[in-house]
């Protein structure tokens, strides 16, 4: 299959993105084509008077999907912004999509209720779910790894491939949602991971940095005192060791420990803190060797903007063929 | 100055449209600096099922340009499809201009109320005007010769280049509209021209098919017989006097003649026949040889697509240099 996914610009990747990470890797390693990019100018939607750090959180996107094992020789990684085909896609889409239509987009309305830090009044959010599906379709991918609030964002996606097909011809695939069933993390604090509550836990960071954010991290709130029984599943800590432990030993242990008082929080999250560290030691390393070589990440980025160039301009070559508007 | 404007590709040039093509050569003539552009794009927004004729339509334009004395030793005579650019910095004036106002632009619920026969719903006619800022700022203009419907477009691309250069530094300067004294032209029946109404006469024509226009020409309806006096001002045959019988001595000769009823209106459209076609004959000749010769008129759109195309990469490296989005 050939699959798309992309993440924002908009802040350094935490591990609510790794685990999601850890699934794209899956997609390429059972040998799908993959394009996995930087949507920066999806970034200007919530973050037009970020740009200033749009640099680096980039760079600190693109380090991390190849520490993770995002390789450049089987997936094309690439940046947004580099291919201006999207913006071109992007016109011709938008004549294809009806106002009402994107006003009744779930996240949209979602979104602008939600978010009140955020400008989100502007045309280019209202269009974001056509950008999108101009950076899905570009590549003619049939699968999209998404989560399950982006659902309608392909499904829309399947509503263009279908107009412009019906009205200019076969060029484009109708691609399916592929959904990964990714656990879900909570932010340190039990709520919902936020920049504004500084609750996440970053992929690039280290053993110490890992333990000031684990060691005061919310547990079930019922267990007061160390002899208090504990419910795993009111603990994000445990949300947490779903993710992150694989032994089905130190699981009993975190359960049966927590059920009947016999660990305390402090060893819960010990251990939690001892296989984090094994699975991001690999990623830290990796992590450490491309900022120093920032080199290596520009020749990757290079490559890999280049070769999606070449397939978004095959599309467009289609594109401008189907509608006749080539010169 | 920079002057830039440009017709939409949605169907073939009218008399219309050669008293505004004269008043761009004026302003080309007086030493400005011009960019004339067919509007291919934005001929999507209510055309989208008739771009096989997009290409015919493109060339009459560009023909038409030239064959009124748009010289392009001159001026920058370009296709906005060709210059992908548009539809990058499109993507970023998207996000500076809220929905509420674009739904507030006076065109937008003028032509949705009126224009029933054609599908306005899409996101890409909302954003019609955020587009056409992109055409005008890419090229730095600062003149726009508008219609006066089109003024409030050119307001709003002075608000885009406002909000773009408090965001990220000058870039663009502020527009002016140049508001020509264009004669209005109504239809040979007397209604506002339409193509459905097929009441516009072609720049693209000859004698005889001028005078098949022309013959059956309404007018004032008060001058029943021969022998009735009859009022200019009532008249649409006076309209288009105005603006191609130049000599003050035929003019004369033209209302004296209709208010007295010395003369007939077949008449008065054998002269207005006479002087369109000492107007147009020149044209019609160029048209004529542009026509037999295809590949002239291929290097002209070739060389205007590609000066073009140098003052957008220019623009747009300044846009990414600006907003840091560049790689």
């Amino acid at each position: 299959m050939r699959i798309l996914s992309g993440m924002r610009s908009t802040g350094r990747l935490h591990l609510g993105h790794f685990v999601t990470l850890e699934k794209w890797k899956e997609l390429q390693d059972s040998g799908n084509d993959c394009f996995y990019f930087v949507a920066n100018w999806h970034g200007l939607t919530s973050h037009i008077d970020s740009t200033e750090n749009f640099r680096e959180w980039t760079l600190d996107i693109i380090r991390t999907y190849i520490a993770v094992g995002l390789d450049p020789e089987k997936s094309v990684l690439f940046i947004q912004s580099a291919i201006k085909e999207h913006a071109e896609l992007f016109v011709y889409f938008s004549m294809l999509i009806p106002v009402s239509r994107l006003e009744r987009v779930p996240t949209y309305k979602d979104q602008k209720e939600q978010i009140l830090d955020r400008d989100l009044s502007s045309g280019g959010f209202l269009l974001y779910p056509v950008l999108q599906a101009a950076d899905i379709l570009m590549y003619l991918a049939n699968g999209v790894p998404v989560g399950e609030d982006q659902i309608y964002h392909v499904e829309l996606t399947r509503e263009v491939a279908r107009k412009f097909n019906n009205q200019f011809g076969e060029v484009f695939p109708e691609p399916e949602p592929i959904l990964a069933k990714v656990p879900r993390l909570p932010g340190t604090d039990g709520r919902k991971m936020s920049k504004s509550y500084n609750n996440f836990i970053l992929i690039d960071t280290d053993e110490k940095e890992l333990w000031k954010m684990l060691a005061p991290m919310m547990t079930d709130p019922a267990r007061k005192r160390r002899t208090d029984p504990g419910d795993p599943e009111k603990c994000p800590v445990w949300d947490y060791h779903k993710a992150f432990t694989t032994s089905q030993s130190d699981k009993d242990w975190v359960v049966n420990g927590c059920k009947t008082a016999s660990i305390g929080c402090l060893d819960c999250k010990k251990l939690l803190q001892k296989n984090l560290v094994t699975s991001l030691s690999p990623v830290w390393e990796k992590l450490a060797y491309l900022k120093d070589n920032p080199r290596v990440v520009d020749r990757i980025i290079e490559e890999g903007n280049s070769k999606a160039r070449a397939i978004a301009q095959e599309t467009m070559r289609k594109v401008l063929r189907a509608t006749k508007l080539g010169w």
